[in-house]
């Protein structure tokens, strides 16, 4: 089978107190999966296209339920490495709400992802034919030594093979400092056709003094000089900069928020489908930025749109009524 | 017994995922039941009047359960048609916030009420001294034919034995199309002393392409010469047009959203009671207004309002603080 | 692909008040999916085998949520049949303990999969190669005509592509009477490799007036003569009879009830996985009996046990202790 | 509108930790309605007997709770007595299993029904034509004075409207000492025709120091010589003395416990149906055990039981199949 | 062990139907506990005070609960009085959205707290060394006269240990009139060093007709002259005025409500936290702010709040991102 | 504050799929906490023992619920070791009936505790006055060599201070092999008065082929001669044997299962209460056993048992009705 995207990264189980209680009140958690190219791998599924996840998981209930999740929603997980030997990553989401921040505690060291080796990658399936694009983030970089060689090979055999490469910078300062990520992220993304990153990664990886975001997606249209780059606004809308300098700009759609975790992911996957069904850069941004606002309603990482909605809603950007 | 009300229609099971989950990510199921009919008929209950639930349901526990919630609300439903052999309706609703609209799947075909006959009507009830007044919608004339055929007889019935006849258009685009809806409305509109109907199906199901209300209004008072037309304007208000073709207008109360399902049945519930205790169309409209808006707050379709808190809701539109 | 075994048959959703409520007392349902050829997919595919579930489902969120629920656990659905106009089959248990009966409230009127033609087979997949094995149950008969002929015409397809045939009798009182199962049933018996039948079937759609079990199964094995035929007898184990007469008894392993439904499908699940893999009448038995065994103290209808679990419980009877 | 039983009592306000947790767990609480005399009239009414319940209710959201919950399953609650100033008891209720005995926690001191007086009785019903048969209980006598005064003067009242008298000893030693309840029961043990008692009751009410059941029942006989005597043996079943000596002994039907609370009252709501219905003490006696035998499994005080579970499980006393 | 504050005060268990769900509507409800001076307790502990709650409690699985959930949070409760008589006092809170106000019906008269004694009070605990500051609250003044002699006597004795006396006037209309409250919490007032009241309590229990906030606070500075006057003034903030004085305002951060009940005490713990550990006016009303702030978003009565996200809210006013 | 016993291990957070789903059912977890010697030590605190729990715990919420749920129940916890940089062990705990085994996935490397250091102890702690006992585990031992060198150390200061020494071995086989396990028991078992050991873990770790309990006994009293050895049986009940030879034997007490993780643990909080309380090895025993039998009753792995509950089991045997 072939496919139109593969992506490659960690995917985490997510516990969370129900109903914004913090942490130290809970009785129960709430039971989901989140991991960046996974939700983005699901995104792109929902929107139409064919994807495989990429990644290592230990072989018990927890790396099962991982894959089937994923798995369910149309995406394969058949080159998973299976590994008996470590743990599956998990983090505990505490939701806030303003002033109150939401809280990531991590508990992901020593996960089986961290432990996947270049030589784990299934080098039979990045051949020319059986696949369009790759596409990983900076998470995966930042994970372990042996995680970021594993992108950077993953990369460049996705290079070598004539796909895109796509590359989402999606800094975590709870897993390295941004002077740790520059040089990781700049090596993955002299090799990406694409460079998605938040205004705020932009500022404090890349060290760009500016609030300008026309200055800024110039500004990492010089380090990546033969990208793509999308530069995501928040509420303010998204930005693509072309490596002949053009420039284009989305406005957000208007949205209320379930659940904001994986917008960004919703972003890529909207975007990539857009990209590879239109190959054009306006139309990617309208659908990056309709599948992010859609995935705000919904609870839990996985931007579980429909097709029709996003089509619905940038066909008129104002909210359907109860449809009975 | 005698009744202030007597309401004819379907109610259904509804199955409801908890907290914005979309129907593929739910594992339980919250149960309500829903019914424009019964809605209204348990908000004028709630409001003081005395009233009877007309409908047909199949002896079954779902059945036996709808049967018991309405009689809970002190609805009579001892008139209620029971078979053995029909299913009773269900629909699935899944709960959105924009731009995500929310969605209602219907498994409602070959339905008890779907089946009901006009001979299915206790004739005793229909005598002068047994209600002042019967209301249905237009969901039950687009049930079925034979359902359509009951609602017809018993607005008949209802207006042989000199009691008001009130009726809410109700349109729903998955059951019939404007088309097919409009000659059926049309003729419970010649019956009708009270047409309930919101701005936008005066617009689809009469062709009346025109945003003003009071031109709408007056429009469709021209289609139901005999009747006091209510026309709902959503976030606006309400309006209500007389045989005469006076006008009034009602502004919305300010109110939050926690359901907005069942709020023109609350709205009809408000307006009904009003109208039969004070005689004023007016008065009739700000119980309406104040119904609807109280009903936003309250979970399931059942506008479960005291009596007291439309009161002081109409006496101070302003949200009153935590009692205690 | 190829596979194992290919079944074919309904999949309802199933709605079940949690805690031994009653329907009446409900306040939430829990959301499981059942369909008696499903669940013997998913056991085998969790014992090892490559498995497709034929079927026919509406293209809304019930029949995704069914698909996805099965292609979860590994079995391929990628040759289910979709439309647009029908709707899925419901059904409400309840759970009670003796001498309150479990209770199931069917509403599988009109489905889908009712709805299935001999046309809609995928027929480049009845192809020698693509399976070893073809699996259906007396419900599909008794669902509809449509239904029964193309579970009829699998069978023929089946048998001429050199596949084994299997069927499971399993009557459903309130489908069909016994004297409309009988004759159809004993079309697909002709054709069936295998055929299981617990022994209240054997003695109410067989009029068989005996309580002796050897008796039985010698008189059902007159009535299919070219088939193995497999017994069961709930707390007693189960027995094999092959064409030539030879005769095979399995005790039931002890066990806990958690949930019994399924437990009949998960035998099925075991046997023939024990017969694809070790061809073997007696180890076959032994495996259908340890699945069923644990597949009680699962909640569900699914059989989600583990290999291991069912290879454990043969090697030693004994409930295992905490494997801490 | 005239019923076959009235029932005077009071009904709590029921918290149940879910899951066996202690109340010092529990972060939820189920809500549950518990009465002994409500609970029997929900049983008479789901067998077939028109009922209405007498008591005083405080005219809040919980006073309204009990009422509404009782009404619907299809008891009178017409008669409650309303008042603005009193509280709802309320008891709190820990599961338990052996060893570890089920908890009541009560709050019940200052509660509506404890300061119901006999002048809040509606005289207008303890009319000849409007029942026949008044019931109450021992814990109706021990809630306060006032209470016990009005239970005497209701059961004087029914005497005189020549109706039967049913009293329930239901002794509980957080109420009263057994030396307080002695004289009071034995003063409505004098107008009662039917007098229901448990074995350790007997005992320890009239200090009956025997284990003998028969020597028992004819020691009450003696107290009691105008009544028949019920006295329910737990698992060993239940026996009846009439006034004339007579002997009845019918066996427990055996049964799994869910929830055993409210046994007792399912055991009186047999009892007087089948009494009523049949007019014979051996039928009396086996509705008496069906009924309780089934409420064992269901949650919840209340009786749900079906009539038709009731004839099913005597005409067959082994449990039924899965019915499907 | 010695503390920064002791407190005194009622603590209640409370139940809350989940989802805004009405009292009737409600199958389960959530348990927490509230008590302004508890909740005042808990804050102060959680930003690093040492303190200590005294009250009086029932002997059982409720009080244990209750001294149990505030030990948690690192309050002392060996104070407590246990007795084995009185009841727990009780409330359910349904949480409403405007227009519909939250509901509190109140279940708590003989509650143990209300039958506490002056001589209850631990007076080896009212030594100059063993705290800094005493606070109670005019609910306590209003439940019953013992009570109110208890807390007198407390403030009285803590005066003469030569700590600080903070009090609260926190009116309740259920628990008492303005008429009453008003000399009652005058005798307190005159003890006080710090004195905190909403404006609506100025208003009504001073009888301070005036909306401007500045003329009210001199005027409630002139009935307790020697007292700091702390107003609070909703979402305008709060202000203090000294009693020399000296004017001090604060505006309230911007905050997202999940739940209100509890802020005013939380207000109470950040200014008396920030008050003893800086010994500044306008330092100790920025504190009371910020942590008021974020208790609106925190579900239960108690300010689960962290000192860090208190320090981080007054470093920054705009709310942070997820951090992770 | 003094203490009569000092336990030292570590506590884990529990994650439960509720109602015997399997991990890949699981949509929700319970949230149960569970450590060998933290259990003894609620256990002990609810049998009225002062008791300490000495551990090592990350500073973040996880690690404050561990310490907060012991503490809630009158554990001390004020000598916990806090850091900023280790995780707290988890592990996921599914429900199972026979024949499926409950099964416990572990995720508990690299947990603090695990990197506790013998300099973490808190030598002050260990003087002659401040405790008369001191108790720990083999898991303590088996989690890392830091940890078992803590708990080495720990017992020699206990020894040196003139306290008693309890151990019990609570082998667990996903920690470390039965070869590694003896040789580092054996020394905490030369420095114990006190050693608790199931029969199974006597037979793998000293490697005892024999199925004799007294010969068994008699077998691990002369390895450890110097101390009384305590034998639990399962539903055989327990022995113990003294260092001269004595044997005592205990028949357990009848019970149901709720939950039994966590009964040894109880077993040896009753043992060791009734020990410091009687003096004297039967009662001791007894004490044990009661506790034991009640915690099975209880849900999580606390043994929230009341000591009149125990004393009530002990005075007799058979499990008391319902109290009311």
């Amino acid at each position: 089978m072939n496919f139109d995207v593969i992506t490659l990264g960690e995917t985490m189980l997510r516990l969370t107190p129900p109903g914004f209680q913090r942490l130290e009140q809970a009785t129960t958690f709430d039971i989901h999966i989140g991991g960046s190219e996974s939700n983005t791998a699901v995104g792109l599924a929902r929107l139409g296209r064919t994807v495989a996840w990429l990644s290592r998981l230990p072989s018990n209930s927890l790396g099962r339920t991982v894959a089937a999740t994923i798995g369910r929603f149309q995406v394969d997980v058949s080159h998973v490495v299976w590994t008996d030997r470590d743990r599956l990553g998990t983090y505990y989401l505490e939701h806030g709400k303003p002033p109150r921040a939401s809280q990531v505690l991590y508990d992901r060291s020593n996960s089986a992802m961290s432990r996947m080796q270049p030589d784990n990658l299934p080098t039979t399936l990045f051949q020319p034919h059986r696949a369009r694009l790759f596409h990983t983030t900076g998470i995966t970089l930042g994970i372990s030594k042996s995680a970021e060689a594993t992108a950077l090979r993953a990369a460049e055999l996705a290079k070598a093979a004539g796909w895109l490469v796509s590359f989402d910078v999606n800094y975590r300062g709870k897993l390295w400092s941004t002077a740790e990520a520059q040089p990781s992220c700049l090596q993955l993304m002299q090799l990406a056709d694409l460079v998605f990153l938040p205004i705020r990664d932009a500022q404090s990886v890349f060290n760009i003094d500016d609030a300008n975001s026309e200055i800024i997606i110039n500004r990492v249209g010089a380090i990546a000089p033969n990208s793509t780059v999308v530069l995501t606004l928040g509420a303010m809308g998204a930005m693509a900069r072309t490596a002949d300098g053009k420039l284009f700009y989305q406005a957000a759609f208007p949205s209320t928020d379930v659940e904001r975790l994986g917008s960004g992911d919703a972003f890529s996957a909207g975007f990539l489908s857009g990209y590879l069904e239109f190959e054009d850069i306006a139309t990617a941004l309208r659908w990056g930025a309709a599948t992010a606002s859609i995935k705000h309603t919904i609870p839990g990482d996985l931007p579980l749109v429909h097709r029709h909605e996003v089509e619905s809603l940038m066909a008129s950007a104002s909210p359907t009524d109860i449809a009975r």
